[in-house]
C-alpha cells in the first residue's frame, strides 16, 4: 500500500504560520498542501520551501472532502476533542489528510464534520491552552511519517540535502487576483473542481506562482 | 526516579523563535529555560507563556554544564550529526537538557563539546535542509514527555487548562540593563554562579521581569 499525507488549511490567518507550515510539510514528505476557502495568501511568509510543495485549492470543505475520498484518504482533524487520540499512539490506517483549524478558534463544527477521526498532542504543563498551529501540525506530520515508514532523506554533513527546485516559467509576478483568475479559468476547464496551482509556471528556475503568493515580508 | 527536562538556549537570534519556544516548553512540562551568553532578550516575542516558565542565565556554556551536571542531567544536542539518534527512538535515560543551536548555523563545535549525545528529526522530503528551530525543539520536547511519562494536563472543552499566573511583584518595568545589573548582583551573592530570573518579581499578578524582557512587538 502506498501511503501519502496531505495538509488541509482552511482560513489560517497568519502569514508566518503558512510559510513555516510549508517548510515542515516538505520536510515530512507531505504530498500536497490543500488550501480551502479564502485565498489571500499574498501576505504570508514563504521561507523558500513552497516551490517544493504541490498546492491545490478548493472553494469549499465539501469539495476538498470529495477529492480526498476519491484518493482513498482519511481526513484527520488536529484538535483537542473528546474522542481525539494522542498522536503518539499512531491511530493511522492509510493515506491521511490533516485538517488544521484557525489559530484562535481551532476547528469549527463545520470543519469537524468532514473529519473521520481526530488526533491531539498531550500537554504536560499548564502554561498554555494550546500549541502554535504550525508546531502542532509539524508534530503530527512527523508522527505520520514515522508510522508510514517514509524513506529518510539523504544528508550532507549536518543538513538534509535539498532537492533542486522544479523548473518554472519565466518571471511572472502574480498577484492574488491574477492567480484567482487563473484558478477560475482552469476550474472551468476541469471536471473535478480543483486546481493544482504550481503547475501553472513550468519553465522558470527561480520562482513560481507560490513564491509570489507567499511573499516573505520579514 | 524524578525526571525533568530543560531547554538550553545559546545565542538564538530571532524574537519570534524564543517566544514560541517558551510556549511549547510550558506545554511539554519543561522545568527551566536556561539562557546562555548574550542577554538581548528585549527584542523577542513573549506570547504570554513566559510567566509560567522558570528562566536561568549563565554567562558561559561551561557554567551551564556544571549546573546541569550537579542536577544529574544529561545534555542532549538537537543537531543532525553523524552519531545522532532519531528522536522517535527515545534515547533518553534520565533528566535531560536540550541544547539548541542558532537558527542559521546549528550547533557550533564549542556547543557540541558540552553534549553527552545528540538527537535529530528524520526528514522524508527534499524541500528544506532543516526545520525551524522552535519546531525541532517542540518535537524533541514532546518525545521526551512521552518517554518520561509526564502526567497529562487536564482539559476544559477543546483547550488545556492554563494555570493561574504566579503572583508577581508590583509594576517594575525592567530594561535589559537593569536585569543584567540585578543578575550580576545576585550572582555575587550565590555560590553556584547562576540566577533564577523570575523569582525577582514576587508580588505582581500582572507581569514579571520576563514579560518585560520578552517584549512582543508584533
Amino acid at each position: 500500500m502506498v501511503v501519502e499525507s496531505y495538509v488541509v488549511v482552511h482560513n489560517i490567518a497568519k502569514r508566518h504560520n503558512v510559510g513555516t507550515l510549508a517548510r515542515s510539510a516538505t520536510a515530512f514528505g507531505v504530498s500536497e498542501l490543500i488550501l480551502v476557502g479564502r485565498r489571500d495568501f499574498n501576505s504570508f511568509g514563504s521561507h523558500g520551501s513552497t516551490s517544493h510543495l504541490r498546492f491545490r485549492h478548493f472553494h469549499s470543505l465539501i469539495e476538498a472532502r470529495s477529492f480526498l475520498k476519491e484518493e482513498d484518504c482519511d481526513i484527520c482533524g488536529v484538535e483537542i476533542t473528546d474522542g481525539a487520540v494522542a498522536v503518539n499512539e499512531h491511530p493511522f490506517k492509510r493515506s491521511t489528510a490533516f485538517l488544521l483549524g484557525n489559530e484562535g478558534t481551532g476547528l469549527s463544527a463545520k470543519e469537524c464534520e468532514i473529519c473521520d477521526f481526530f488526533v491531539y498532542i498531550p500537554h504536560y504543563g499548564g502554561g498554555t491552552a494550546s500549541l502554535n498551529v504550525t508546531i502542532a501540525a509539524s508534530i503530527v506530520l512527523h508522527h505520520f511519517g514515522v508510522w508510514a515508514g517514509f524513506s529518510e532523506r539523504i544528508r550532507d554533513g549536518n543538513k538534509f540535502v535539498v532537492a533542486e527546485k522544479p523548473v518554472k516559467q519565466a518571471g511572472r509576478n502574480f498577484s492574488a487576483e491574477s492567480v484567482e483568475a487563473l484558478v477560475e479559468e482552469r476550474k472551468s476547464r476541469r471536471a473535478n473542481g480543483c486546481s493544482v496551482l504550481d503547475d501553472a509556471t513550468n519553465g522558470n528556475p527561480t520562482e513560481n506562482v507560490l513564491d509570489s503568493l507567499f511573499v516573505d515580508d520579514e
